[in-house]
């Protein structure tokens, strides 16, 4: 059984799209550097250009507000920082808001000293408490600066789609400045930069099937950057320095084209979904599915079954052919309790699984997935019968 | 003629060998975050070590010393910084010293402020002038911290070769650290940090043939670091925070193996650069060739012809069909004098043309350069003869 593998694990990492993989092929083949004036750099030029409007398309926005980055975490640490500029003046932002459920990327607060970045608070339902982000708001002393909130469009564990219109009119009354990390939201669910969706989205191509090294800051304008995290060139409008990774950002934009053709898809994954979890209620009635009470995307599963450590769960699936997850993948090897669900209030050494997919899995995957739970369930109730 | 093109600009961005893009493939068939466990995973994580041996063993280091970057700027802007630790306790680098022919992602000095970076000078030959580094290090203030030199260990445009051996005697004495730029240097001529090559270098992909997106510090020991640049998540270490691009390192990792065991082939490039330098001399008897008497990479001529700007040379050169460079390509599209012909004393609008070569160029490249040439010039000679 194992021979054969299910990979359920997307919102770590997508399979590489087959038409993301052909365009970087191609751009493989043109040594060039982008900045080059020949017409070999010239060609690589128009394949970043061509990138830039597809990936600008997935979000509605204008081609000349995407500054490409090597992936997410970048485009993190280069938006949150306190130094901005508007136009040629410098811009302080003075204190960092951002939820207690963010990705540790956000939370990390990028260039920020730790005692300005403060978090606010989630629903045990995983929603933003707009309550708790009005009152940081309406706390915020202006004095240092305008306010920076950061918050996901969708958790990367729970799936749970935060309200980011409402969050973005929050922040617009407070005078701050929102920036959402799309990362999860795009390619699954319609993402709109010009209709509330905040100042500036951070996009990664590796997690709508583009290949991993590229990413991108999305603004709704450029009179408001921040300062260069990377300095040293003039690439990217001078706003981010180095030579374009071309071969990435051309399967960026490949994947960002055909994922937003394929929203429509996202019907048959949801239904996939939720075959997994009537199975996971069916073999393991006790287990707890997380965030089933508010919006959530349409491919992610996270679920705890009692009495049972997800580090352990996660090898027992392995073993039996199926790659899925026990929190995030964002730091080296690490498996820990789940920040997300502490913040839901599930208590500090909350663990559970996550089952993501996307429009490449089968029902053979579901399948699989189905057995394994099957049988892991029918060991642990041995088990437990055992001890009793 | 221009149907056939002769790419001579390695030193902006070298072809992809062949040995990488097989690398590259087979680590995009695999989906997963190299920071996952399960078996795909762990799989992915595999092919980031085998590259992190392959590109210490490149430099004769300690693979747990290699940390993998975007790229050489993200590695010039994560080591050119005030704030370091020496294991948990700060460390502080006063002082920024670099040359003033360094490539702009050094000299834009990091992360340090402005007034922080200072250049010391290089001689008419293009080499460091060692009494001015000796100079501004004995000038330096230790009680604002240590003094930070960068320095490349070979020149982009000319190919000059620094004497990085005694730059690293003259820094370790005066107590400093010693930063060296080796991307134009390694896989050209043998770089070995543990025979005096200072504390760290900076490394690059694609200039050896490996693909744009990756790129490294390699440092002589881990026991002093700088702070990560990117934070938000435990990779590498916790030195770069952010998902491995594990196609574009194994990638890296594969043209470091080669390249290496290429470094004999360097003698061909040898002879056909000097080839190259005879078909200069033959159709530009006035043609001045620059670094000519310090030593220089075997793969790097950079030439002036008198009266002629390299911008209005290089587009003729490209209409016939071959690519070479004026200056370097380090921001968008920019063409404008040189800053190392400056630096090296040749005045502020001093232009050059650069030819860069490596082992997959052939004859006919050099065939087809000297024939451009030999029409360039020819075309000149009659312009001038008409105009006098």
């Amino acid at each position: 059984m194992a021979d054969e593998r299910s990979y359920l694990d997307h919102n770590a990492s997508a399979p590489l799209r087959a038409c993301a993989r052909t365009a970087m092929l191609s751009a493989l083949d043109n040594a060039a550097n982008a900045s080059s004036v020949h017409a070999e750099g010239r060609a690589v030029r128009r394949l970043v250009e061509r990138a830039r409007r597809e990936v600008a398309t997935l979000v509605d926005a204008a081609a000349e507000h995407v500054v490409f980055t090597s992936g997410a975490t970048e485009a993190a640490n280069m938006l949150l920082t306190p130094d901005w500029r508007m136009g040629r003046a410098p811009l302080t932002m003075g204190r960092l808001y951002v939820s207690a459920a963010d990705h540790p990327c956000m939370l990390s607060g990028g260039r920020f000293a730790g005692e300005a970045v403060e978090t606010f608070a989630v629903r045990s339902d995983g929603l933003v408490d707009l309550d708790a982000l009005a009152a940081v708001l309406a706390a915020h002393d202006g004095s240092t600066g305008l306010a920076l909130v950061a918050v996901h469009a969708a958790n990367n564990e729970t799936g749970v789609i935060q309200p980011v219109g409402e969050i973005a009119r929050l922040v617009k009354d407070a005078g701050g400045v929102l920036v959402v990390d799309a990362v999860q939201a795009v390619g699954r669910i319609p993402v709109d930069i010009a209709e509330g969706w905040g100042d500036f989205l951070i996009l990664s191509s590796h997690k709508l099937g583009g290949p991993k090294g590229a990413g991108a800051i999305v603004g709704r304008s450029d009179l408001m950057m921040p300062a260069p995290l990377m300095s040293g060139g003039g690439q990217e409008k001078g706003h981010r320095a180095g030579t374009e990774n071309v071969a990435a950002i051309a399967g960026f934009g490949a994947a960002a084209a055909e994922s937003l053709s394929e929203l429509e898809n996202m019907t048959t994954v949801r239904q996939m979904r939720d075959d997994i979890e009537a199975a996971i209620r069916h073999s393991a009635p006790d287990a707890i599915i997380h965030g089933t009470t508010a919006p959530r995307l349409p491919n992610t599963s996270f679920f705890s079954l009692p009495e049972s450590k997800a580090e352990t769960l996660q090898i027992a699936f392995d073993l039996q052919g199926v790659a899925l997850s026990a929190g995030s993948a964002c730091s080296s090897g690490k498996v820990g309790p789940s920040h997300v669900l502490k913040a839901m209030g599930q208590g500090e050494e909350a663990t559970a699984l996550r089952v993501s997919i996307g429009t490449v899995t089968t029902q053979d995957d579901v399948v699989r997935f189905r057995r394994a739970l099957a049988e892991i369930a029918d060991r642990q109730a041995r088990k437990r019968s055992r001890a009793a």
